[in-house]
């Protein structure tokens, strides 16, 4: 954090995303949502702000302490920054969107904003992609939402990372069968979310548990691994009706998984919470090799749409999107992209032609820098030379200098790597027609249109035939 | 608006997304990303709020007004919401980045916040795509940025707009020369904006305003046509030294652009004015044909940088992205595409092999819905064909019915016409192997890959050779 030198001039703990990591990161979100996508999840946008009396039904006091809040010039009433997409989604689903069929599959990319005073990096303005699975309450649906999860990570090319599944039932009636007060219980919750046992085990002295209750309750948090770990569990459970409930949902689902192939991404774990109360099923949280904090999690809430009046169990996750960034940059080399395929530039006299040019390479999906020089004769050939390399492009094409007729370009390539694997740098300058410049820089450029967006696929890679 | 019962659960001027329209919002934002990466401008994410104290430099009080404005709990700071993007990209620039290399091109897709209370619709929360092209002060970056935004909208698919170009110098270099004081050439400049002759006559005669001055002033805002505009312009102007400079340039970058091939979008108009103070030189707005508000618009801002620390002269433009969205649905057929490609259900004994099967589809790019039922026999057939139908999916695949072997499924398609043309829809059921599933459907599915983000063109169309 450094020395502070007068006041800050941007706020702390919300930051500006420059060209190369947002590129990055739009790639990555852009990945998600096709993964999200091919499942049959369907985007919604939902408001940035909202009204406080409204959405605070789905979110706890400790939620609502950190939101921003600000007051409605025309109403008065109290408006906040969204702290959270799902509680927001229960409330569209509930009082604005009636869907015809359920499950209802939504999914959204978004920010969330939370006051942080202690954190900086970019933990007031979260990034988040998620997914909603909304009406019905089955094994299976608690198996798609995790599979979808675990696919997500493996489209990034993430290999190394862990599901950690729970059921925040069990503990919750392991809890309450020992007879702690309310408050008790859920000092217990915070202090096994955390494993700290030292503490808990203060709690539990305080309440006065019982010792075999104590006994269990001090073992579950360490419950952490594969089958044997719902043997134990129920060894636990004994005939408790809740406890057994929980572990049986909780061994579908993993079961479902593991014949469905995802055996290897599995952990179980009998303490395992979430931040939100209003978790009430199988619940789980990733987190990738080496990484302490988990990258995005989710699970079941049957009753938190009900709060909003229409009551429809309900299963989903979301990722934290700057911190599977920075999960990435760990397997991901990171290159920055250059900015375009080809710097195109021409002289102040041909600056007609160099807008004409610049649109036939784009409408075949070459990225083009256009640039009308301003100095000419063999200075200008140095001057886009030069600035070609500063921006790293693979190629220069020049209109309009010195020994080039009306129909031809000097084309010079080598004079950087571009996306290129690095090592065989030759630069070779030669004359082309205008008319050959397509499908000559289509090819060099990688012969892929960039960024294809589904819309513009129309233009087609370009019929001459030249020879590169 | 309709009738309002007690108080609203959402605030007003803001909503929600849903899917059918967010899939299209989505789809235009992304082509306008595409067209702008072709010409090199790299995106930027900047934050959402900022500090008050800070971004005021850039900003007009007639915005700062309007602003959604809080407390930082931290610093005891006002904090506001994002109401302008450039003003926002000047700060970043002048603070926190230094380009190596001028001009710097940006570009942005992101959400600006005014409260205004009288609207409704999308009013108080403004998607937005920019772009800023920063750094240099030449007749080619404005045409640059004008030809830009030409090509934004024909990547649309939207032809019939005009770009409605001037130079804000003009007509404020005019009200100078009439001695008015600054107070009237304020309001003078809102009513020549609005076109509003009998007030501006009216103000014109309170600052009694001679009458040679008079008459230019009230004849500028009805220059509006082609090349016949800049002759009328140049009498107007006289020996006027400012007149004359911002007609020539103009001119200079009304030409560039016609030689462009551009002549058919642009129309000339000498009482242009944009919403922002900070423009001072050539500018421009863009309309729709057969609507009355500016779908977008921009120009140069030689010295709102500046007011940050740093003089960059620069240009850029915005798109609304709502009322681009509006007037896409004119030309636009707007049908929905079904949430999917494929329903693939399979009774609850076969929910592993679901999930197995899936993701065979999934990773050749077909967007599959997985179900399990939970009923088994001929019902499961006659519910799967249902909800399919009720999804509107092209095919409906089933494993594990009667009659399907364990390495069959039972396909159906022409249940829904899907994206496909209506007229001829015919049921057909046959038996197919499973391992021939992805070659059939990623064919069925149209045989491109949906929503493709360039970091999963890993996949490869399947190499079966089964007959379709």
């Amino acid at each position: 954090m450094g020395i502070r030198h007068e006041r800050s001039l941007v706020p702390v703990g919300i930051s500006t995303i420059l060209p190369h990591t947002a590129q990055r990161i739009r790639r990555l979100e852009e990945t998600l949502l096709t993964s999200l996508g091919r499942w049959g999840y369907q985007e919604i946008i939902p408001p940035t702000f909202e009204y406080l009396d409204v959405l605070s039904a789905g979110l706890e006091p400790e939620v609502i302490e950190k939101c921003y809040k600000f007051a409605d010039r025309t109403t008065g009433r109290i408006l906040l920054l969204r702290p959270d997409v799902t509680a927001q989604i229960a409330r569209i689903v509930a009082m604005g969107m009636v869907p015809s069929r359920l499950p209802l599959r939504l999914c959204y990319r978004t920010t969330v904003f939370r006051h942080e005073p202690e954190h900086a990096g970019r933990e007031r303005e979260i990034f988040q992609v998620g997914a909603e699975l909304i009406g019905v309450d089955e094994v299976a649906m608690d198996g798609e939402i995790i599979a979808l999860m675990i696919e997500c990570l493996r489209q990034l090319g993430l290999s190394a990372f862990t599901i950690s599944l729970g059921h925040v039932g069990f503990y919750k009636a392991l809890l309450a069968r020992s007879g702690m007060s309310a408050e008790g219980q859920k000092r217990a919750e915070q202090a096994a979310a955390r494993k700290d046992l030292p503490h808990l085990e203060d709690i539990l002295a305080e309440e006065g548990v019982p010792k075999k209750d104590a006994k269990a309750i001090l073992e579950a948090p360490g419950l952490y691994g594969r089958e044997e770990v719902l043997d134990r569990g129920r060894m636990l459970a004994g005939r408790d009706r809740e406890l057994r409930a929980a572990l049986e949902r909780l061994t579908r689902v993993y079961r479902l998984l593991t014949s469905s192939g995802l055996h290897e991404y599995l952990v179980l774990d009998l303490g395992e919470f979430r931040g939100f109360d209003y978790y009430d099923g199988v619940v789980f949280d990733v987190f990738a090799d080496g990484i302490g904090y988990e990258l995005g999690g989710g699970g079941r809430y049957n009753h938190l749409i009900g709060r909003f009046g229409r009551d429809l169990p309900s299963t989903g996750f979301a990722f934290d999107v700057d911190r599977l960034f920075r999960a990435m940059e760990r397997v991901d080399d990171g290159l920055p992209r250059p900015p375009a395929d080809v710097l195109l530039s021409a002289t102040a006299r041909h600056a007609g032609q160099l807008f004409r040019v610049a649109q036939t390479l784009r409408d075949v999906g070459v990225r083009v820098v256009q640039e009308a020089l301003r100095v000419a004769g063999p200075a200008a050939i140095q001057t886009a030379l030069e600035e070609g390399r500063q921006m790293a492009v693979p190629a220069v094409v020049l209109l309009g200098v010195p020994g080039v007729a009306l129909d031809e370009a000097l084309m010079v390539t080598g004079l950087s790597t571009g996306v290129r694997p690095k090592g065989h740098l030759k630069i070779v300058r030669k004359i082309v027609k205008i008319k050959d410049l397509p499908a000559l820089l289509w090819r060099s450029s990688g012969g892929v249109r960039n960024d294809e967006s589904p819309r513009s696929v129309r233009t087609q890679a370009p019929a001459s035939k030249s020879r590169s």
